[in-house]
């Protein structure tokens, strides 16, 4: 162990206590930025974070977007020494179902080493430990490079306000290294390295039937029915053998190499552990996939809410007068987000059951897949950094997931990125009851520390 | 004009004041039998009728039920003398959406002619002018028969308390002729004989696959999504040409007369006028019957709910841990409710799609369909009445809804039983701000009073 190693080890083991204070802290603001009534909230989130990121020595400020604030804070030693660009999101999902949630989402409560609030792992809780490694650094004078920190209130969100100004902040975010946190470990817990995230495109359908509720005996039959009309539409959008019916939706998609179909099934799909984790068999998607290639490499249309009519108790005679779909698609490499989402819309149109009337709203085209190149300089250090902390050589995953303004960010920073993180399946992101582990935050410090003490 | 008739008339317009306050009293009870919240409010409106049924001079009392109590009044003047027992419920349906009501539903709003108000129309508006019209009858010595009422309070759930108590009140309810006024008129605002109900069965199906939401990108093509389930499994009960797709669900479906077909027929069905009151074309249903057939002769299945997953603004990006959907199923003469309904549970069971756990629950047998002898004196008799109170020829209407417990109350009190009803699709039964007609109410009045007053 290297002096440095040990120095940070034993700031960490020094000020633990107000770190996870400070996680607190931050937990508690209710940065919904799905909801406008929270719009609030998120400004003083973020403020509180430029105050954090100013208390450890860095230069910090909002930059105001069509949207939340962004917050952007750098300490610049020399231009001529690499500079390291961290991303993270201080907004997080909704928190319905309310009921389901043990203690209340915002309100943290530490149990053992897990600390439950929404946001707790995403992604509050994986960039902290990252600005907490810069404190740690900044302290001990480790530290060799430029540092910046961008931190966005959309992510959950289509991050259109930081999408839409990264143009103009072009100089601002030049970087070398692009350090992203928002990434989970595969399922078993081992370090993983994220070579690749899906792209995602968003919409709400709405099929508008009779301007009310109609009594289902009085017209059952003569009315046409938007509950029934959108389980119909709906339905076209998938074959039975799980593959998107969407005429022309995977034309574009990328095959993977053959190396990198080989590394993303070298990664064990352990069938039980997802059941026991998730409480379903991973049957969906397509039957011919892996699960791994199914993730990683193909597009999915997932239906995220359908809602109409009556759903309490008992039962109630009506035919409902409308329906609403929350639909979001990802992509994959090759496919161009704003081409499939018209075809999706296409699809709708050309699908919607007689009598109704469809609105589409809600369109959003959140970014592009990305893919890491398995070259990369940074992944081969992350990986030695990785196995010299945990004593695991840490596995290679094509993930699902999307953080959609990495692209975008990665591309106008002109940096190589790094995807790492520490959150994984169990701790409920985006779910009621999400947590964090101190002993992951811990890790992800030590990860961030190392990664950031030497620039790239 | 007989001077009974001008007796009657007068009595009421002496009285109409009261009459409608005492209708806002009982439009206050907040009567919705599904909702067990509200079972004292039950309670208390049935207590309110009998004390106004006592005040009218018949002997009245609540009789238990397993459910909610029903109310039950008498007034035998001679048992060899006909006895007319009269039909209506006292509970309503639920109220939500309830930020659609422009006021509130249980504080009666009197605008113009229109008593706004949920139960306005059905049932509570309908039998009070019953009630009412024996009052007149009773206060004028008009009176030439035994009488009888029954209120329940479950009809819109099921009847469950009324229907398995029945068979130990047949002689309690042993009559000659049944009124039930819980039925329109045909949309034009022509009055009408009721000459048959749909039965009906409901249930409520829910899909069960992650035991929480899980984030769709992570888990997105993996696994199994409860909401594009729901909408596969819907989709299945019917086939594109509007026809109902369970298997043998139309074998026992009996056809109906020639007569009845043309009397059905000859009701035009106003395609315009349909539209600019429910909103929407009359394409539901069999594309290969007319409205008036597919109302009165087709069975149907209806989705009064589907919900899973998110719905508020925006979008939230996961995989919903399960959706309910909840189906009424119309039936028509010939078949039996307890095999349709079995019918249908086999086709979800063997439709349910991979990964999913089904589970049914709200399963109810309401009751088989009633058709009413074309030939029957009741229903000439109060074809005459209603010719003779609007100049109009009544029409004869296959009328689509329900009232489950009809027909079991028919067969118990061996009665000859009459639909003759006064609400129509403008007053939004079962929607957000139901109302009923004052000029209706009277109508109604006064064609009571013209068919209790000789008896049978």
């Amino acid at each position: 162990m290297t002096s440095a190693t040990s120095s940070i080890a034993r700031y960490y083991a020094n000020n633990e206590k107000r770190f996870i204070s400070e996680l607190v802290e931050l937990l508690k603001f209710p940065t919904i930025s799905a909801d406008p009534s929270h719009d609030k909230d998120c400004r003083n989130c973020a403020k509180w974070l430029a105050r954090n990121l100013s208390g450890i020595g860095l230069k910090s400020r909002l930059l105001e977007t069509p949207g939340k604030p962004v917050v952007f804070a750098e300490r610049i030693m020399d231009r001529n020494r690499p500079t390291i660009l961290v991303y993270g999101h201080y907004d997080v999902q909704p928190v319905d179902p309310i009921d389901l949630w043990k203690t209340p989402p915002f309100a943290p409560v530490i149990k053992g080493d897990n600390i439950f609030a929404r946001g707790a792992e995403d992604n509050k809780g994986q960039f902290f430990y990252v600005i907490k490694a810069l404190e740690a650094l900044i302290a001990l004078k480790l530290v060799d490079c430029n540092i910046k920190v961008i931190l966005e209130g959309e992510e959950e969100f289509s991050s259109h306000g930081m999408s839409v100004s990264l143009p103009k902040w072009k100089q601002l975010v030049k970087a070398d290294s692009l350090i992203v946190t928002d990434v989970n470990t595969v399922n078993s817990g081992e370090p993983t390295i994220i070579m690749g995230l899906r792209g995602i495109v968003q919409l709400t359908v709405e099929l508008d039937g009779p301007s009310y509720d109609l009594h289902s005996g009085s017209n059952g039959g003569v009315a046409p029915n938007p509950a029934t009309a959108m389980a119909r539409l709906i339905a076209t959008l998938h074959k039975d053998d799980g593959s998107i019916a969407v005429k022309g939706f995977y034309k574009d998609v990328a095959e993977p190499t053959r190396n990198e179909r080989k590394m993303a099934n070298s990664v064990k799909f352990d069938k039980a552990q997802y059941k026991k984790i998730t409480g379903v068999d991973p049957v969906g998607g397509e039957k011919r996939f892996s699960p791994a290639e199914r993730l990683g490499f193909r597009p999915t249309i997932e239906v995220n809410g359908i809602h109409s009519g009556y759903g309490g108790p008992g039962s109630k005679t009506i035919i409902p007068s409308k329906s609403i779909a929350k639909i979001t698609s990802r992509l994959v490499e090759g496919q161009d987000p704003d081409k499939m989402l018209g075809l999706i819309i296409d699809h709708l149109k050309s699908n919607t059951p007689v009598g109704m009337k469809l609105t589409l709203s809600d369109k959003h085209v959140a970014g592009p897949a990305i893919k890491i190149d398995a070259g990369s300089t940074l992944v081969k250090k992350a990986a030695l950094v990785l196995k010299k902390l945990t004593g695991i050589k840490p596995v290679y995953l094509w993930e699902g997931a999307s953080v959609p303004v990495i692209t975008k960010l990665a591309r106008t920073s002109g940096a190589d990125t790094l995807f790492v993180g520490f959150g994984n399946a169990k701790h409920r992101a985006h779910a009621p009851n999400e947590y964090f582990e101190k002993k992951l935050f811990k890790l992800g410090y030590l990860f961030a520390a190392e990664m950031i003490q030497s620039g790239k």
